[in-house]
């Protein structure tokens, strides 16, 4: 593969690039603003992200122009907040997607009916599951930013399409994990979301790192709990493709998630914490998603109740927290 | 319970005396030295350990005499360094220990042949498994010295034994889990500071965040593999009893395994990391231990491996890093 339609302008978008342009991968990139565009074309550099890393301008081609983009490639990566993805996806004309290949690296739910990004890219653009990828793992963008050494998983039902990608992404300072198990890999990207909110909670709370070792021990067995119920029990979830986000959220303090959930856990509301940070938390959205999802299920997940209540039923978050300390073990 | 002889001056032990004095057992507690000694009893101070916390000195008898503090309660609280059992068991007289109960804190291998505390004092003392009792959990001792949240396991086949300790140790900020898996608990507690000497030894290689996940979702599954190995499996692995200690040591700056383990990565011998630190880290005879373990079980733990041909073998542990990476997932 040499060409990649990348959607999306974080800086998880930016790292990706980052990957796929040192690999001789032309990327052609859909950004929102023009001033992005500008420097990304002229100079490498997106100003808003990851704004230290250079990339290669020979392979990159930045614009607004959200149809031309997806022209452009026959591969299309989308790399957007859950939030925006529906109304991006509206804007889109399916025949555009015809035929094409389409790799998600979205960790939410989507949409009202709180779907899986693989799902709706199924339902909503017909995109039969041979079509279809998903990246996950560790990764902070600021670190492959840097260079420093991690795992990716690259995960399809087609095999071909695997071996396809793995080059692409491949690297001296990333290790690709391929996988077969989509919907237990994205419900994974996807839980990690809240943990970091309420490992931030807890931060916020001044609980030390004895209490954050015991809520990630129960985290993990919530995230067991969910990949059984969903009929994924039999893959191993303690490497990096399943645990490998979740970990990284609950214990970086680059994680954009742990600091939303910090601010809550200091006592400012949703809406002021919304306020302050101007990088959106997955994991708000998540909570929504995945507390729906764990109800339909008959699941009891404490974790994922108590970020629910302090959320969206505005609960006082200390005293929640004494509740869920009651609740794991 | 209202006596427990407590034997052993360290940071844990002195949490342990807290809790205990806070219940009000009254603690009759062997130490070493006799300046420590001294100010515990005059102060309720330990000058060497947690010397922030003031013990309330009613509760409180300490002595340099072992013997003393042996004959003083029928329980006894065992908490010393791995490496200093032996010699420790050696003085003492089994028939001072005769129907009483033994509760040890121990956590690694100990002697020549590896075995597990528990073991160790049945062989030595010819104590039988209900009168035993292991404490476990997710305890670094600075946060119980500040009255932190956190959670302790205490484990044994005897369930009134269970019953009568949980009172002693259960607190506003300590809370308890029963268990009865004495061998994977101590296991767990065991393979637990390999996974800090190698965290750590990552650190100092200037490996981040997302390694440092990859690293730990690895150490989960090769804790696991150990305990299905040793047929306790059957057991929710994923609670603070087995993975909470695990992700403090592989993640609280407080670890001393980690420190040890980062002075290594930063390139210092074993001599001179040894030298350089006045606390002895549990996980370089940890290491020593489990490797014949894993490699009488005929498990490939490279985790493990690593820090035993980094630690043993005196091979370069950035190649031996270069080795671990291909072989984790």
């Amino acid at each position: 593969m040499t060409e990649i339609s990348v959607i999306g302008g974080g800086s998880w978008a930016t790292a990706l690039v980052k990957i796929l342009t040192e690999n001789k991968v032309r990327v052609f990139w859909y950004l929102r603003r023009q001033v992005q565009v500008e420097a990304l074309n002229d100079e490498g550099i997106n100003p808003d992200y990851l704004s230290f890393v250079k990339l290669d301008t020979n392979y990159l081609q930045a614009s607004t122009d959200l149809n031309l983009v997806l022209q452009q490639a026959s591969t299309i990566l989308f790399v957007v907040p859950s939030a925006h993805f529906p109304s991006l996806c509206s804007t889109i004309d399916p025949n555009l997607l015809q035929g094409k290949k389409i790799i998600t690296s979205i960790k939410g739910t989507v949409g009202e009916d709180n779907v899986l990004p693989s799902a709706f890219v199924a339902q909503h653009f017909g995109v039969e599951a041979y079509r279809q990828a998903v990246l996950a793992g560790p990764c902070h963008a600021e670190e492959i930013g840097m260079g420093k050494k991690t795992y990716m998983t690259i995960c399809s039902a087609n095999d071909s399409f695997l071996q396809q990608l793995r080059p692409c992404f491949s690297s001296r300072y990333l290790a690709i994990n391929l996988h077969t198990d989509l919907c237990g890999i994205e419900y994974a990207a996807i839980y990690k979301n809240v943990v970091g909110l309420v490992c931030g909670m807890a931060k916020g709370l001044n609980y030390g790192d004895n209490f954050m070792a015991v809520l990630v021990s129960n985290a993990i067995y919530e995230l067991q709990l969910l990949l059984e119920a969903l009929h994924v029990s039999e893959n191993r979830i303690a490497c990096s493709s399943y645990l490998g986000d979740l970990l990284v959220t609950a214990y970086s303090p680059h994680s954009r998630n742990r600091s939303f959930g910090e601010l809550i856990g200091r006592g400012y509301s949703v809406e002021q914490t919304q306020n302050a940070m101007s990088m959106v938390a997955e994991g708000y959205a998540a909570t929504q998603g995945l507390y729906q999802t764990a109800k339909d299920l008959g699941l009891n997940m404490p974790i994922i109740n108590t970020a629910y209540r302090v959320l969206y039923n505005h609960m006082a978050v200390t005293s929640e927290f004494k509740l869920l300390e009651r609740n794991i073990i």
